[in-house]
């Protein structure tokens, strides 16, 4: 499941071994008593960690979860926590494919999934973190109006995610087609987001409640 | 109610006065029994009917109504019905507003807004036909699992339309941001509708299901 490509960043990644949690699926059904709080946010695909760090230092009180499974990237997020002395931030060096082994019902609050591979192609779409396939494991492991926030800059993941979502019975809100229309508005932002910003391409934005 | 213009097209559609119900409120509690149907779909902002009267020649055993205020609009609407020697259209001529004076609970099976006017000021939101105000009434005259199918050229209206009605809790499907972007789709198109295409613009499009 780990991909091995850079030896160096591996190595480098195990020596910060304080950041990661390497053997998930111990935790399965106990994370609550693992990380001494039951208010877990995961974000999915958290890259060079802008984002999960920022919300970390914001929200002291809420546990954050950074899923990415590529280690060179990786490094980079866990050594902004490092840096930034964060004590409520973890992550996890796993394939989403297999997050049913990881987490059990209800015990994550939040998930965000934030400019994902939009795979265009349509015979890839099952590979679309927004796929059904996906949904219906986080569905499962997000507690009863745990909410999924979603990010990115493409239009027509965007549209096959949202109606992704109202096939598969979340409660959407606070959809957005240009969150940055009017104003600055105050969100926390990835390092892909502010670099579409820049390049003036609107950012969809939408949250997905769960009930159950 | 009934706004007077230009006195021709008024004279004109009186004139016409088969294909026009001008006492629509007597109908109320009884537009199945008037119409000889239980399915019956109403277009709010019929503009000049190309929409309605390509729907009813497609689909004869559903009853078209047509509503629209401007009565030198509605008389282009009016003449292609009777040019097709329509059978399952008629029109109404009165204010959305009043639409509850109009229909009873459960009396309509669907809805089509086309193109209405985005009224782009925050302080004109409430004049626009899918601010809550509205979404209240058609929900009392839709059926249980009647539908509303929406589509503008507006971002922000398609996007401030979307929210109200998630708020409204309508159940949607068939969310495009974009519905001509692969190929020619196979719908009726309303004027706007092909003027818009023919410039490239995208268009929106939703579909609201009722349920009670």
């Amino acid at each position: 499941m780990r991909r091995r490509k850079k030896i160096g960043a591996k190595e480098e990644l195990l020596e910060l071994e304080h950041m990661l949690i390497l053997n998930p699926e111990e935790n399965k059904g106990n994370w609550k008593e693992t990380l001494g709080n039951e208010r877990i946010h995961l974000e999915l695909g958290t890259g060079r960690g802008q984002f999960i760090n920022t919300l970390a230092e914001k929200h002291r009180d809420i546990f954050f979860i950074g899923v990415e499974i590529k280690e060179e990237i990786l490094l980079d997020a866990v050594k902004k926590s490092i840096d930034r002395e964060l004590s409520n931030v973890k992550y996890l060096w796993f394939d989403i494919n297999e997050i049913l082994s990881i987490f059990h019902e209800n015990e994550i609050e939040r998930l965000y999934i934030n400019f994902c591979d939009p795979w265009p192609k349509t015979r890839h779409s099952k590979r679309r973190l927004t796929h059904r396939k996906f949904l219906e494991k986080y569905k499962r492991i997000l507690k009863s109006n745990g909410e999924i926030h979603f990010k990115t800059d493409g239009e027509e993941l965007f549209e096959f995610s949202l109606n992704e979502m109202l096939d598969m019975d979340y409660k959407l809100k606070d959809v957005s087609l240009n969150l940055y229309r009017d104003k600055e508005t105050n969100t926390v932002k990835t390092e892909y987001e502010e670099k579409f910003m820049s390049q003036g391409k609107p950012i969809y934005r939408l949250v997905a409640r769960n009930y159950k």
